[in-house]
């Protein structure tokens, strides 16, 4: 095949010279990511982030073809390079099963986007599978079960999934660039320089310390300042809770949600095919959202309409001790008129950052291994004292979420308004009786 | 108000100090634009390029933020600093009636971007309206008469529309920025330095003529690298087509088009209301082109379906006089089963980069003036060798579209596609009997 | 004064509207940091880091005025800004006495760029002190004394001198920018953006709470990674052991010194003026270090030859407790017939990247102070984890410096060599008989 | 030989695997370019301009690196991948030969920097030929044949030196990045993406046409802004009078000018040996300047001054018609006290931003020619009609040079100054009795 080139605004030109790579990325499932956007909500926070997964999965494509070509040629002693093509295949569909803002909808509907990316690699019924099977029968179950961390060779399993991997590299860097915020850069070049296979996985040669280092504290510096921005996570609480009211009006009204949003249909009923899933992006979603705001049902519509016309609910942070005390803050809600049920909402965002092996834990990380001139390996954090802090603790807040309305005191609730603010010092909860 | 300020990739920081402003950008009208892709097609060819109009606005309104700010400051002598704030209302409403897929759309349905701009401000239903009313009650006016082109005063309208206006220059290098194509990039703090309010219109010194000489130049290369590109149109012209034949199909389906794309009806009846318009988005659309993709007609779901997957049609220049002799090719199409009327398309593209004023042309351009050290004013043209070589003259290509499957010579048809390719050299139609 | 403007490749570009500044900028004094490279021997490492003081002095003006411009503006109630050009004028000074090679220089020869900078500010005999002086006849001393830690405006003070002023901010970004290392970039926009004056000092509000930990990260990982960079550090050590024997030769050989190095003379009889610390700069010396290597003594020339044509020691870390078994090394170093006085060195390198206010310690520092909604500050790294790591602990190595030749073990020397590498384990001093 | 790397912050990384560059790399000859400022005089306009000829050095290596490297990968059938270290030696080379301030030393005094680099390449006596000479005997010849034009493989000669050659492509990105000013910025990886090549030499892939246009606009503005610039030609000017004048009293002055420029003596006498030419850059050019201002001549030592100090002539520019004119301007010079010969000077800089090969006149250039997909040849300016309007004509101005006193009219001279002023109308001279 002739060499094609995408156009990335992050890594420049990406080529592509493997036919199977191109046809992946012409197939309707990969093509369907192009109306899925990479960071959800986020882009109603930062504008520019409207960037889609494809470009996303491009960008990890990309980099286990960089890595690999770099294995293929420098380390092919210990890096099986037939594992090259499948490394690629891998990272370009290791996101084919995301759906529209799937954190929230995956948490109500009870849907997961890996399971839907292992039918989507599996199921005979898919370009992507019939695609896979060219190459050979089992080709489809070692790409599923790389993502899915059972394949047998760790190193190709590690460059897609670690600590230190193809798709965290390309996200902060391709979140950065799409936000505007400059935290997530690091020095992919020198990473790229350093990255070696050994052999039971992947590991840094010990001169990049400073570059791997620099890459935990990016992505610690993304969570704190750009995933868990509060705007953003007051669509998520608006979004949960505008799905929860359909879900809770759908028996009483099937005649209208069918008519507005047959797509969602089986999702309500609880009886999901993979068509049904792909069915779904956020151009459809959106849409059903502005029918919506047509609806009877004053909470429906209202919620609806405050979704789409981004009226975002307020939000403070507040510490595991005053969970109870926050019903206080509920009831003022209430008492103005707010079900709290669908207008205020708790939303806690943590991240471990950096984590060494630890194998009595669920889901153990694969620490990440510096290598030393004399071949001994040294764990990330015995040599960072910044990535040492940074281990072993998560990093986030606890949010309360409530109406806009509750801090404007220009009407006749002023006097309950002026009582709920008692309780918020320097945008947290405060127990004033304390 | 406090300060409010948005992250923006292209600009960094846009703050936001009036009321007016924010209160316009927070209206349900401008929010619409989030749902709006400022590229259209092209995010098909360049896929970072999926920012929205929104984006735009804002930028555009920054510009013009950051000039005022600098005639206020420096040129009150000259500059009234009580236009500053219509001009940036201006410069942030220029774009507020485009729709989805504006250029493609609006052929078909006659509708147009620019009179839903007016509509917008001046109805008294609209947010938008309401909001500029708070002003004065002739605000709506005069903000619709600045994107109109009859504002009594010039300099606010070549700031906001001539050609080299905050508009373009925000479009240059936001579309640079998230296409990944580097083109667009202008020195733009420079043009900022040098532009200067003058006695009936907006003039630059004449140090900074390199600076717009520049400015010429990307833009003239990013309508011939971007804007024009080959693929971008294959699929407007694919949705054109498809627009077409669901606009033939209409009065015998009635009943189908109704429930699948219900806030299109209006436009296919020719009845629409201001409302009807904003009811339309990417999403809405891309929504409905997905149900089509179930139509009983073989065309409407192929073309459906085509476009949300993505597969362009292919193309060749060709030259004005061989027009007619394309009617071979269009034949040799058919004969291959595909009506020529949805399946093939011509798509002529040219720019006039840069022009002088010239008063008898209908529309005729405001001409960029330079400033020199003795008061006396240069045309831009006339310092510029490269300038001149643009000015008056059209640039762009024609080109023939064809389904992609002409060129697939694997199947009973090859000796038609054999004779179809005759016709083809160098991506160019080529008459073989001349 | 018409606006005069300097393109800087770091901030784009550096307007000039006071005369005073202006002035300042084309003094003699002033165009002498034209010719002494900000980042000296780093210059040998990082081969395009050979910018000038004279960049980075109008760097950290640049940012006074920004910062100064905004408190102008904007905080007028707390600031003074009477004080504005004064500040504007110690930002531009803040380094006017820096000399070649200052950190090798000053040590051996007693000389100190901060005393000097004083003397070129208060000396009637400098076309700086004639210049500041038009403001009035005591500007010169308030200059003087802001760079001195003793004026009584103490936000003055902190812009020019504390953990984060205008001089740390804007020689991270210009190294980074001439190295090429990325680490040292952060958010300036957004840092500027939440600089305040408080009463008696300067202060950040707590929103920018993630662009200061950034900032106070870069500053270490620069540390780290470019300013503590072995190589560099090799040509340090390699200048100081050659002005070292050159300081031990002269009273031997003053015809010498006094017809290849004029300048130098002062310095060795210990009897310099102004006038003469202002006569050397990177290429005097250089010159003379070229005539150098045409001297008898082989010490002299070789280890000129060896700077002029950067042939760098070699190095290794070691632990403080090893300090004595270094003799180990020198011994064979001597066997080999180097000296080790010249042919060897010890170089240590600490840097404190953050700490709090200590009263009781010299020179305690000025904490970084975030500013909270209600008016409270609470002091940096109670807010950061990352900081706090930090904060209080210095960072850096302790290096033995030897020639390369020690390493190469081609000759009649390999079994003395081959005991040398049995001191040395993944670049560290290693003892064997422990 | 283990990989080395060079930080670059306009590459990022340089890698360098083979020995004989990295060692061509550390010789003294090549060591002896950071003594050497790419951009000579532009510096002083400029002022990040700082960066050496070793910098440029290392990135056309670079280039050439990147260009061989898929030459060798993807085209061996046209490309004979033994002459990819030859091209990559020729690359680093190619300038080894420049001196001090180049342009206007080699005026005075009859030096020519590409002989050197002939000598320097081809003399038993350096080290950068003891390490060519390891290839082969016969290997210092091909390099130095490559530079000079006359090697027998057009491909490698084209690639070292034509109208779109690896030196250029580097220093427009350098000189760009290093002044700030980003006129100079083109799509390198889209070029190097369509570099090929071809039977007798290099072409392009017609597809990158617009990216070849971009670089040759780009190189044309880098000259009318950068290279051009009038201050920086100030300079030269200054320099170029300064030298007249050392040059002119040389022969009374021996004693000074042996004390206090040794290493110039050869030049004043006309008998300059290859190491005479080494001893000299920058630095020591500098520090010669610096000791004349000491001298009795009051031309000299004031011209010594004001090039150390930049102060810097002013001038104006003029027509053609005009030269006989000027005598009028010098005239009121004179009577000022100034003496024309030193204080007054024309510089006169036109390039040719780009030409057709034309056989007939003195070193016909080669054309850049595109490859088209039936495999036919177009030449550049038959395709991109702005390069038809650079293409064989010549681009810049005429000036006069002047000191600066002559525009300040303070003092007794104001009625001559005045009259001075007559000639001169935006900026340009201008004949009032005409």
């Amino acid at each position: 095949m002739k060499e094609k080139v995408f156009r990335d605004p992050v890594h420049n030109y990406i080529p592509v010279e493997d036919e199977l790579i191109y046809d992946l990325i012409n197939s309707k499932e990969f093509q369907r990511l192009r109306r899925i956007k990479q960071l959800g909500s986020s882009s109603f926070t930062f504008h520019g982030a409207e960037h889609s997964r494809f470009s996303h999965c491009l960008g990890v494509y990309y980099l286990a073809r960089r890595v690999t070509n770099i294995f293929d040629k420098k380390y092919s002693d210990i890096w099986d390079s037939n594992e090259s093509l499948l490394t690629m295949s891998a990272a370009l569909l290791h996101d084919i099963g995301h759906g529209a803002y799937s954190h929230t909808f995956e948490r109500l509907f009870e849907t997961n986007h890996e399971t839907i990316t292992q039918q989507i690699i599996l199921s005979p019924e898919t370009e992507i599978n019939t695609i896979l099977r060219r190459v050979s029968p089992d080709f489809p179950d070692k790409v599923a079960s790389v993502i899915n961390h059972t394949y047998a060779n760790k190193q190709v399993e590690q460059l897609i999934s670690s600590q230190i991997d193809v798709d965290r590299m390309d996200y902060l860097l391709r979140d950065s660039y799409f936000t505007g915020a400059s935290y997530g850069e690091f020095d992919l070049t020198r990473v790229l320089r350093v990255i070696r296979p050994i052999e039971n996985g992947i590991a840094f040669s010990r001169d990049g310390m400073h570059a791997v280092e620099d890459y935990i504290i990016s992505r610690y510096q993304m969570y704190m300042q750009v995933y868990f921005h509060p705007a953003s996570r007051a669509m998520e609480v608006l979004l949960q809770n505008l799905l929860k009211r359909a879900k809770y009006l759908y028996p009483k009204e099937k005649e209208f949600f069918t008519v507005t949003s047959p797509h969602l249909i089986p999702f309500f009923e609880n009886r999901v095919t993979l068509e049904d899933y792909l069915n779904l992006d956020d151009g459809v979603m959106n849409t059903y959202f502005q029918t919506w705001m047509q609806s009877a049902d004053k909470i429906l519509s209202d919620l609806a309409s405050r979704f789409i016309n981004r009226k975002v609910f307020k939000s403070i942070t507040f510490d595991e001790k005053d969970l109870s005390n926050l019903e206080k803050l509920r009831k003022i809600v209430k008492d103005l008129g707010f079900d709290p049920t669908y207008y205020t909402a708790l939303h806690l965002n943590f991240d471990l950052p950096y984590d060494v092996y630890k194998p009595d834990v669920q889901n153990p990380r694969t620490q990440i291994e510096m290598l030393q001139e004399d071949g001994s390996i040294a764990e990330l954090s015995t040599l960072s004292p910044l990535v040492h802090t940074l281990s072993g603790t998560t990093h986030g807040d606890r949010r309360f979420y409530f109406p806009k309305e509750m801090l404007i005191k220009d009407d006749l609730f002023a006097e309950a308004k002026e009582k709920f603010s008692h309780y918020i010092k320097n945008k947290h909860f405060y127990n004033p009786r304390e």
